[in-house]
């Protein structure tokens, strides 16, 4: 829908992705649902799971349900934004970050075992160059420009980013991954974030604008001001995701808009994490709603613009941990909720082979 | 606090068991909030998941914190106020679904296994035998009397059932767990809960009565009608909660009050799932104030009081499922987001170790 026609000869990877992007499998649907109602429990009484067991089979166009593979893509990337003061730690930390998801060490590392998932860290957009050999080295730009002053990148920045998010998912598909997360680290983030929702819902910055790491009360007032001042400036079109994202956003948030369409198009669940994961989401579904069916939201992050992203996306989150730290982190727990919708559907007795009454 | 001068000869367990029950360790809470603090992270950043950490160390006294074996404790029992007409399925289930438990098939199983718990099923009040060698048999009376004619059960019987689930706990942390969840089974218990809640709280049945496995509106109305008879018929006194217990309440409720107070006196966690749980939580702090520090909020459950109960608790869950199914399903969810608090505590890199500025 949203995809402007002159963009149509230079980007050939998203069209064709958004047109593999279909709906979702009514009949393995229908043979999911009838299974789990001859389970032993009274029906629907496992709510979200349950409706997550049948969207799952929806996805895959199977039932049973797979266990499958699971891979938090964490994006990084840089902020021109950061020069106006809007976060409470230096941007050099997006590097250093990034070296510490490699050795294991984040608070996305530890969820990430913990739920049996693997971390994929990809530098995006890192400004300053990381090396290890674990990182996807996939740099559009060594960060994007101020949106204070002017367009955060350029449209075919934008466009090549989201390409590399699909990318990447196509490839970790390729290797036998079937459940997604997305992660992000990037210093300032949540400032383009906020300029994107503010544009794509129609939101004042006062709704969108919050604390991030945990700025003080001056700061907060700067980047609401921050935030006004470089949707006023770079005029973005609220029809044009692309537009938005190019304008006020960051790459990081393109190769997320990625990883939700390219797991979308490979037919496989992509679980969000908080608002910056969120608003991308948003984003990748107002350029292809379809890919809306794929999206599994995690959890209600402390940011106070995550709820409206939500909102704006459909989505109700599973778990409430006052969390407010990115990376994927609540992505990380929630799909261990999703192995536990997949196991309840495969494993608990029914009614007829346990014996029990209905 | 209350227990009665009445009680105090023939309640040997349950008052050394009280009188065990301390306060957190300051020291050791200091210490983890202190480690916690030189994660890679902003301050707080990872919410419930912190404080979960920091109560665990001030529970265990301990810091760094242990990796613990856990237990789901399922008590079974029976109501005479089914009599009435109060759930969507007939009392058989009782016995069935504690075969179905004892054989791995039922929800709770898959969830336990899926978050490394045990499932431990005993028979506190089932009406009919089950055999099975994994059974605990630890049987009151077989069900209650029905509290729309009678008090439920008498105050020995009470304070018996409270004792039961004091002993199992013990026995279980002997055996090496230390972790504990709350589960039970009882076609009709969300009425004998409704009334404890209405009695505890203050709040008329409209309030606390829901759907409990599924009843329709007729029921609905008819169930709200028993609980406010049995509460004008027995009269149970709101500040004596042994009293509220033994007139309208349940033998696995009055189970579930000796798992709390049991682990809260070993000095173990003790995640309470849902309505039923957390009425049963209830009665164990109003019991035994200090108990409440032990308790782990879980999921908020689709039953409509069950909010209620969880506020004169104090307690906030974590997990937003819309589940209604009890069994300890919630729980057994939320013991994964206990390891994970013990792992971020324990494997996260700090700011020095990770060369990250802070």
């Amino acid at each position: 829908m949203a995809l402007k026609r002159k963009d149509e000869m230079k980007m050939e990877t998203l069209k064709s992705t958004l047109e593999t992007i279909g709906g979702l499998d009514a009949e393995a649907m229908q043979q999911a649902q009838a299974h789990i109602d001859q389970l032993t429990k009274p029906p629907g009484s496992l709510g979200k799971l349950e409706q997550l067991a049948i969207r799952l089979a929806g996805m895959t166009g199977r039932f049973p349900l797979a266990e499958r593979t699971k891979a938090i893509v964490v994006m990084a990337g840089d902020h021109g934004v950061c020069e106006e003061g809007v976060s409470a730690f230096p941007q050099e930390v997006t590097p250093q970050m990034v070296l510490n998801f490699l050795h294991g060490g984040a608070a996305v590392n530890v969820l990430g075992r913990h739920v049996g998932a693997d971390v994929i860290c990809v530098d995006i957009g890192v400004k300053g160059e990381v090396a290890h050999e674990r990182l996807w080295r996939r740099k559009i730009r060594p960060g994007t420009g101020n949106m204070a002053l002017g367009p955060a990148m350029t449209r075919e920045e934008a466009v090549a980013a989201i390409e590399t998010g699909i990318e990447v998912v196509r490839q970790l598909a390729a290797q036998g991954y079937g459940v997604f997360a997305t992660g992000e680290m990037g210093i300032g983030n949540t400032t383009p974030s906020a300029a994107m929702l503010s544009v794509l819902g129609g939101l004042p910055p006062e709704q969108t604008v919050g604390r991030g790491t945990g700025i003080g009360d001056e700061a907060l007032a700067r980047k609401r001001l921050v935030v006004e001042r470089a949707i006023a400036l770079n005029k973005p079109d609220a029809d044009d995701p692309i537009d938005v994202l190019a304008k006020v956003g960051g790459l990081e948030i393109a190769g997320l808009i990625g990883v939700v369409l390219g797991a979308a198009s490979c037919r496989c669940p992509v679980v969000i994490d908080g608002y910056i994961a969120t608003v991308a989401a948003l984003a990748a579904c107002r350029l292809h709603p379809p890919a809306n069916a794929f999206i599994v939201a995690s959890h209600l992050s402390e940011e106070p613009g995550h709820r409206a992203a939500l909102q704006l996306l459909g989505a109700e989150p599973m778990l409430l941990l006052n969390m407010r730290l990115g990376e994927g982190t609540g992505a990380a727990l929630a799909m261990s909720l999703l192995d536990a919708a997949v196991k309840i559907a495969n494993e608990m007795a029914t009614f007829e082979s346990a014996g029990v009454s209905k």
